[in-house]
This record gives structure tokens, sequence and C-alpha cells, in this order.
């Protein structure tokens, strides 16, 4: 497998890169630049939901190993990503009980890995995942991934709080998770369309995401220090509603 | 939490370490290094089961920042270790039904964390851990477990086969781990006293080490790449057979 990405610096060369078909991870953009060309980026990294940020000249410089940047980076991905409307649609269409994993805030590369190998393993639909403050879905990624992450469809979302809400009108039930001594949720529960929230490494949902849950689901145990680590709590949790959903079935 | 641990160097100061209550993690002797002080060192390291490896002169030079280190260096870890027939016999004393967890060359300090962690929040009464090959067990591995190594009894063994001769022989069945798309064990199999084994990163588990197991564990699923992450296949493991050892408690 290659799992190349790759650095474009340059205006010509990123106009070039905005015509073909190849997927932007994030582009990163000189301060003071200003004029038609950055509000063409602005406009195009708005439209296809790519992260866009403003840095300072020395970075670019060091990024581009000082070679004639011209005031802009972009980093391409192997990773495609869908939207969301198409993944759940296609699913329907399937005539499969829909199951999404969405990563609030999942900041550590080597978590988002081994996500995405889970996830794979355990056939979900989708892993829909927040442009902010989170690990950057690169080459790097992909390998720690195994290559689940260029098997597995993944939605990039400007706006958590609005994907929930696209998705709870279209009917998927929305759970959250949390680690604790409580026992598990009802069995009834996980066969619905569902769409699972995993927390940060630190802080969990955060509170407006919890406001979205239509249940929560415990994972189990009788330790006494800082729980499970997320990758290895998503495991359980979607081995809990592979489990689930394949006894319902016999 | 304070997870220091140090390097000490030099004869004097590594005699006063050995008469301490200090943990060891690891010996560095140097290559060519023989007479009694060496002599000596082996027999404790042989002793206390104590990794020791010959190294050229230039490593201990870097390690010690040049100081005079006199052809020897010990790292010391927070973490405490113990004796496999001590856990055994306090486990049967406290009427639990033994948990145990075989690391078998488990090398990424990464899922070493994770997976103590999950051993904590489960439940399990000692990790068992061999000493060649494998991650080093020091602060940076508690820090990883978020302290759960210094809350869980940790046991290094020099063999791995030998430590499973002792186990069988106490009533103790070996359970084996693979990821497949076969249905999972029974849940008899569960609730006996167990040592569950897990594999290392690459290779899964040995071929020697397999040919101990008592019986297998499945984790079902339906991805076509390389299965999951270890310490999510560990996760997995541990919270099946306590969601089955409370399920059969009511």
């Amino acid at each position: 497998m290659k799992f190349a990405d790759d650095i474009v610096y340059g205006r010509k060369p990123i106009e070039e890169l905005l015509d073909s078909d190849r997927t932007i991870d994030k582009f990163l953009v000189e301060q003071k630049m200003s004029g038609p060309f950055e509000k063409q980026l602005r406009q195009y990294a708005k439209t296809h939901r790519i992260p866009l940020s403003k840095v300072p000249q020395n970075k670019l410089d060091r990024l581009s190993h000082f070679k004639n940047h011209q005031g802009v980076i972009a980093f391409t991905t192997p990773i495609q990503f869908y939207e969301l409307e198409d993944i759940l649609q296609h699913t329907f269409e399937q005539g499969e009980t829909p199951l999404f994993l969405i990563l609030d805030n999942i900041t550590d590369i080597h978590n988002i890995g081994a996500i995405a190998r889970s996830a794979h393993w355990f056939g979900v639909h989708a892993i829909i995942y927040s442009l902010k403050n989170a690990a950057p879905l690169n080459s790097t990624a992909v390998k720690i991934s195994a290559g689940a992450l260029l098997e597995i469809p993944v939605c990039r979302v400007g706006s958590i709080v609005k994907a929930l809400e696209y998705l709870k009108q279209s009917g998927i039930s929305i759970v959250g998770t949390e680690v604790d001594k409580m026992e598990f949720s009802k069995q009834d529960v996980l066969n619905a369309p569902l769409a699972i929230i995993m927390g940060s490494e630190e802080k969990g949902m955060s509170r407006e995401v919890k406001a979205f849950c239509d249940h929560l689901m415990h994972i189990p145990g009788k330790g006494n220090i800082d729980s499970l680590n997320v990758s290895v709590a998503t495991g359980v949790v979607l081995y809990e509603i592979f489990k689930t959903r394949a006894d319902s079935k016999i």
C-alpha cells in the first residue's frame, strides 16, 4: 500500500492542486496575506471544509525548507473524505442499520489509528470527524491505522453539533459513552440506528455534545483510577454493539 | 503522583543501590568488564530477574553524560515487582477467581500503558511480563498508564513458558486470543481461573506459547484488514470476561 501525502507550496502549484482530484488535508497561509488569491483560498477551504490556518512566515519557510512558498502551503492526504448526507443515504439504501462513530476532539494520532482499525473491524459505516482541535488525518495516521483509514469512509464536519442535529433529524439515536461502575445499556437501544460519540482523551464529551445524547452507554469495571484509554473504550463499545446486533439476528 | 525513575552509575553507588529497597529496571555493563564485581552483578541480576546487557563503553559514556560510570549503569523504576507464586497464593486466599494477563513480547510502550489501564479497570490480579524483547517498564510507561502500573501487581518472568507451566500446574486455564471472524468462546470457560495471553503487535502469540493454550478466545468482526490494535483487543477480551463473571454472579 502507498500512504504518501505531500506538501505543495507556491501559488501556481496550489492552483493546480485545487483543480486536481487530490484530497487536501489543510492549508497554511501567511498571516499578513490578503487579496484575491487569499480570498479564493478561504472560499475554497470553507466550501470543501478544509482547515485553513494563518501562520507566521518563518513557519512556512521552515516547512517548505526555505523554498519559494509565496505565502501558502497545502498538505494533501491519501484519505478520501465523504459527505455525511451521501453516506447516510447509501447506508439506508444498503438495508443496513446505520452505525456511525463521532470523534469529538480526539487529538492523539495513535488513538485515531487504533480507533479506525476497530471501527473498520466492527463494521462502522463512517467515522465523523471534527475539523477543530483534532489530530491530522495524514499518511502517518493511515499507517498507524494499518490502512483502515483508507477502507472506512471518513466525513469531516465543521461543527459536531450541526452533524448531530442532522443525524437526529434523520432518525439516528445519539449515544454517548462513559466509563464508570454502572451497568451496561439495554440491548434494544443498540439495535437502533446509532451514532456513537467518543469524547476527548482529557475531558471526555463536551457538555454541549452530551446534551444531544438520547442514551449513555456505560463500560462497567472496578478500578479506582483514570478509567480506560479512549481507543480501548471505543473498541469495547463497538464490540458490544457488534455482538448484540449479531445475537439478535439469530 | 511522582513517577520519577533514575539512572545510577559507578561501583559504590550501585553497591548502595543493591542494598536499598529501590526497584531496578535493568543493568548496563561495559562489554569487556570482568572480575568479582561483574560476577556479583550478574548473580544479583539472575536472582532478582533483572535484565543485564553488555554494551560498548561509548553508550555508557553517553547515558551517564560522560561521568565516571566505571563500566556500569543501573536504571531504577517506580514500579514494584512481585513474585508470581506470592500473587497466586494471595488471590486464592482472597477467595477470588484468578485472572492473570500474560504479555508475550509487547514492545510498544503506548500499548503497555493502555493495557495496564484496562487490566486495572477490569480487575486483573496481575500482569505477567517477559523480560525479553519487551518495552521497558519505566516512568514513561507509568505515565502512559495513568498510574495503573503502580496499582496493579506486575510479575517479571525470565521465561513465559516456565510461567505457563507453573500456572497450569496450579489449576489455571491458559487462554490465547485471536481476532477473527469466528464466534466467541463459551461462557463457562470464562468463569474458571484464567491466564490470558496477548501476543506481540506484529506476530501475535509465538507457536511455543500457543501450544500451551487450553482454549482460544475469538474476537468476532467483519473487517478485511489487519484486525485490531493489541491494546484494544486486550480491552475487549477483559471486558467480555468481566461481564460474563458479573452476569453469572446474579
